[in-house]
């Protein structure tokens, strides 16, 4: 297994992987996005997809699955959940800070799961059965629920890439959760902004955005009485869509079986609005549930982020770490709430 | 033109380019990164590159130009800066901040500028001499001393697209620089470590950065009396390399002609040992400068990144804002010394 390192940006304070194998050749570093893949091997006869329903030997030992009746590890499943095989971070080590003057580190301590969202090869999170979405909330659900339980773990992150595009290098569908020692930058740069808004009005702003968006009903997509789809104000790709529990909620991990039933039917009916928006774009699912220990528990508002992967990521991008959008959020959900009405 | 609007994300508080005219139809949505661009007619005999020297003016009226004695807008300079003809942002609008509750927009306005580093087609600036290259970042000097009398901008960004994977169209070796009416959210996350660690030490962070890394001795790849080269600790991509001036300066643009002469050579020094090291490999440069108002000098300190483009952006990365580098900054650093070395 590769030896990991979490390391800390003196500048920014932004976390890093670091791999710190020694590099045996140059080829080794991982191929520009545009050098195409190779065909995964899953598809054909003499390599079946790993994640297929009968290969549950080689996905590994299950974690949990959604099952009637039959035994662990074996066919007879709709949803399932193994440890990743190639882990980000491994489980192995401790949570402990390490400082070299101005630089800080740790091991590179997590947990890396994967959800094998369907036992079919081929089978969509946008042409499932809400019945059967819902299994893969479960599923999401009950692993957070656990992995708050190591207490090395500070908070979590459930993500699925849709697509080639979208980072996806297996085309069976699945999503992955990885639990972290330390706040992931991202979900920091919302508790920053949430915090600060909470600190100085007493209110969540999530709710407060809710409450102007539904007003406003410009960007809305979808309203339900317990989950509310909008575009983003400042979306930072084509049809961008966020999924919030309409009252105020930190934590996916304690959402109701009535509220994981509404969010994936909205889930279904905006990645259908998506896919036929941009045709059947790739896409990346980010999940966003409060920090374990409850810190930020009255200021953070869980929320499912659908993010289309269709525009690129260019020196201007990364250099002014402002997105170009050439979709407004208006003209998104303008054209979302049309599709879904029919 | 199309018409743009900067807009704040109210939670990260991120500025994101929204174009806000109506969408004719889903086509016109930009392609996927998977989907490979038609070859630009830039190299055929019919539609010669506009960057090419004898086509001046389809690249546009010259803001600034190298020439020894030749006419504006013919042929026989070395470096040449035009308007970008599609801008990101306009020239036209005012910085006037927009408030509707807990949202914030301005005018999509900016400046945009294009610098054609040569006037031969498929000169690299890794293969350019180092008096060449020196003149391209004066033209980055020049062109940002006058955008700072533009009191409507509060900083720029100057930036460079090698290779599709880095975001590049065309094929003609280029930089651009985008000035923008607020602070890019990538250099406030810069600037916001800055100014804490300046006003809890009454230091430069970047000062006590380069101090301890020379002290060292792993990660720093080229050290020259005006300008180091440092791989840096918590380095996003494999053989990031940070080139800044040894000595603290807030601003690129009052650098001195020795100081651009240390950083021309020790650029192409490192462009070549990364070309080496990942085989040519696609990359962006972004240089960082101060805000055009002063409130960062003493924090501040300006640098060039050069990012190779070689991993890629799935969910894992955008939903946890973690990069992984499969290589550690130490040998890359340690592989980058040898080759400078030969």
């Amino acid at each position: 297994m590769v030896t990991t390192e979490l390391r800390r940006d003196p500048v920014t304070g932004r976390w890093v992987v670091i791999e710190m194998a020694p590099v045996k050749s140059r080829r080794e570093f991982e191929p520009t996005p545009q050098a195409p893949k190779p065909p995964s091997p899953q598809a054909s006869k003499d390599h079946p997809c790993a994640f297929c329903e009968g290969q549950e030997a080689a996905a590994g030992r299950e974690l949990l699955a959604w099952r009637e009746g039959t035994p662990a590890d074996g066919p007879g499943w709709s949803v399932r959940v193994v440890p990743n095989r190639r882990p980000v971070l491994g489980i192995a080590g401790t949570a402990e800070r390490r400082v070299d003057g101005l630089f800080e580190s740790r091991d590179g301590l997590g947990a890396h799961e994967v959800v094998i969202e369907s036992p079919t090869h081929d089978e969509t999170l946008a042409a499932m059965p809400v019945e059967r979405l819902w299994r893969v909330l479960w599923a999401w659900r009950t692993r957070l629920q656990d992995l708050k339980r190591d207490t090395r773990f500070v908070a979590a992150v459930v993500f699925k890439n849709h697509g080639r595009a979208a980072g996806a290098l297996m085309d069976h569908s699945h999503s992955q959760i990885v639990a972290y020692p330390v706040i992931p930058s991202a979900l920091d740069d919302e508790l920053r902004g949430c915090t600060a808004h909470h600190a100085q009005t007493g209110h969540c702003l999530s709710c407060d955005i809710l409450q102007q968006e539904i007003r406003a009903r410009v960007r809305v997509v979808l309203e339900l009485p317990d989950v509310v789809a909008v575009v983003p104000y400042a979306s930072r790709t084509p049809f961008e869509v966020w999924l919030s529990p309409r009252a105020h909620a930190a934590r996916f991990e304690e959402a109701s079986d009535a509220t994981l039933a509404a969010l994936a039917g909205a889930l279904r009916a905006v990645l259908a609005g998506v896919d036929w928006a941009l045709e059947r774009p790739a896409y990346n699912l980010v999940l966003r549930t409060a920090p374990f220990d409850g810190r930020a528990d009255d200021a953070f508002h869980w929320h499912l982020e659908v993010v289309p992967r269709v525009t690129r990521i260019g020196g201007l991008e990364w250099g002014s770490g402002i997105a170009r959008n050439p979709v407004s959020p208006e003209e998104a959900a303008s054209a979302l709430r049309v599709q879904l009405a029919v």
